[in-house]
């Protein structure tokens, strides 16, 4: 297998974008990418989405978006693995340039939430959740969340103040973050007296609904090097595994078995470790699953990540910074569009584009996509060439 | 890259199968060509379906069916390319096997239609097409297909007769393939005098709607040939394309774009002529799509389709046989599964396993496999290694 480099980047305003349309945020991080890459063609296209069904009435958006991209006749799937459709993208670009099929592959990610009503757009994020023994009994993704957070709480004392703390960093960082959803910094008193959505998780526990789109061009890495004058960002590593649609058949509530499955590989393949790692983008749709995420992923012991978080562990000049980019609660969360975001986020940290949230000279960043309940993980490391 | 083998097969029967769920049928399909190619585990997995979301209220059906088979944790990934979704599959399960990522691919093709209502399902078959620019003017499938069959009438002389017989050709196939959705037999004159749906297209030029799955086991050549008793097919060739995903922005409605440049690259890749194909199985959502594919093919001249069915010469005894299994027209179309079944049904035939519907002594075979109108091809030439 050929050594796969991101060789560009691309992505929108994340938001409630009334004035764009999916076609419209797809091209415009794709035209992005493509100029910031310098490619003058691509090859072939996955396009990340969850669910333009439900929430615009329009499957089979891949080569719709390779057509207005004006790339048609080009190869254009799209993936869908719920909330990790950006990342499980990404994997089939990487596996399709690895192999030699193609020199120049574009992954986009994309997601045009807020044409619904909210409601909907509920419903249509709880088929993500296993819809016989969940979905028709009522219980919605902020309610499976709030199971996990309970159990946390239950078995290592996690505390309502360190889940704040995750809400209250992340806005931190996407108030720095131009491109955020989100510019208001918060406390955790603010957190505290947000509307309660489930127990123990109140609103600002919970990631937004949000319109956007994210898309990165992968060439082999020999390639690349000849391309153009970006610092090089190979994917080292990436890993993917799965796990029940159901929590209820899980042994454990506290602990993602794909997210520890999914890392294992990506180290191996990286021949790295979780203390090699300089800075991490992870899924944390709720506060809650930052918190096990830093745990699952090795960056701190299981239990202790609630810990970790309050004593500024996870800050952007800390011993390990997570979601530096505000992360999914804020910088929003198109769904589709979230795992190839964390990509274009990392990409800017590693070359040391990252603006005011730049951490220190990184040199490994890991990616951590998780779709559903943590039915499906993607874990993906960079490293500069 | 490795070559690729196809070294099991299953597939459900086709039909209204009111007492199956989609998790059955996926499990049906995957159990049966798991057994077929004597594995004990697979590494990763690909589902191919089209709108769980809208059909069955589920999406993330990826991680459900692997989880269900007993897999987990293994990768699994769900491709939609609209009615194209099967062999938008198969090519990622070829390109994983061929980088040397994984031995031991499933691809697994699945849809449950008949939950709903026909309206229903004819609402989700509709969002293949352009939302904004097709959907929104009440312009449904048939209705595309039919403007396909006029104009092709118009230019070449097609007549009447000639799409009825691809119906009873396929009808006559179905009649003995027991996994077939009809086995009814029917004439030119049952075609004629069944309801009208889109001017020229009656009920009989239209495929029907589906539940059902298929599956196959894909490893690598080298590796196959020390597995197991079956003769041994590879895939030769495989390319994917794709067109405007709203036909009114094309040159051409009597040629599919997608499928010249699909089967190119798959005549290129296994080094074959149209001429060396001895068996197809084609997507014959429609019976006019059947004669505008055996001459973008390369089978027939252009605009010689319809005559070539009246001369018998894609019947199974024929020149060329055009879908021995019945086709989508009288096998079924469950959408996600169709590309799948196309290349269980061709693995029958090369292995000299398809019963009374057997091509004599068949070598190298041709699957193809269109999504929307034609926004989306993917061309699949296998040969026994």
């Amino acid at each position: 297998m050929r050594e796969v480099a991101v060789v560009g980047i691309g992505i929108t305003k994340f938001g409630a974008l009334w004035d764009k349309s999916l076609r419209d945020l797809a091209i415009e991080a794709s035209l992005e990418a493509i100029n910031d890459s310098g490619v003058d063609h691509i090859d072939s296209m996955y396009v990340g989405n969850f669910s333009a069904g439900t929430l615009i009435e329009q499957e089979h958006i891949a080569p719709l978006v390779a057509d207005y991209l004006g790339q048609n006749p080009i190869p254009a799937t799209r993936i869908e693995n719920a909330c990790a459709s950006g990342a499980s993208a990404l994997k089939m670009g990487f596996i399709e340039v690895a192999s030699g099929m193609s020199d120049v592959v574009m992954v986009l990610g994309v997601e045009k939430m807020t044409d619904v009503t909210t409601p909907q757009a509920v419903y249509s994020l709880s088929l993500a959740a296993d819809r016989e023994y969940e979905g028709y009994q009522g219980i919605t993704f902020p309610a499976l969340f709030a199971l996990v957070a309970k159990r946390h709480m239950f078995e290592f004392g996690t505390t309502r103040k360190q889940l704040s703390l995750v809400a209250v960093k992340n806005h931190k960082n996407a108030s720095k973050n131009p491109k955020a959803q989100f510019h208001n910094i918060i406390t955790t008193e603010d957190v505290e007296k947000s509307p309660m959505i489930a127990d123990p998780l109140h609103l600002f526990d919970c990631s937004p609904i949000t319109d956007g789109a994210a898309a990165v061009v992968l060439m082999p890495l020999e390639k690349a090097k000849k391309l153009n004058n970006h610092k090089i960002v190979k994917i080292a590593g990436i890993g993917q595994a799965s796990d029940t649609i159901a929590i209820y058949q899980r042994e454990s509530f506290v602990s993602f078995n794909a997210t520890i499955k999914a890392a294992e590989i990506a180290y191996k393949m990286a021949d790295k470790r979780p203390e090699d790692i300089d800075v991490a983008e992870v899924h944390d749709c709720f506060t809650i699953a930052e918190i096990c995420t830093i745990e699952d992923l090795g960056f701190f012991e299981k239990g202790k990540g609630g810990e970790a978080i309050e004593n500024g562990l996870t800050d952007i000049d800390g011993k390990i910074p997570v979601n530096p980019s505000g992360g999914l609660k804020g910088k929003g969360h198109p769904v589709g569009a979230t795992g190839v975001a964390q990509i274009v986020n990392l990409v800017e940290q590693l070359r040391g584009e990252a603006g005011e949230n730049q951490v220190k000279d990184p040199k490994i960043a890991l990616a951590h996509n998780l779709g559903g309940s943590g039915s499906t993980v993607v874990v993906t490391i960079l490293e500069v060439a």
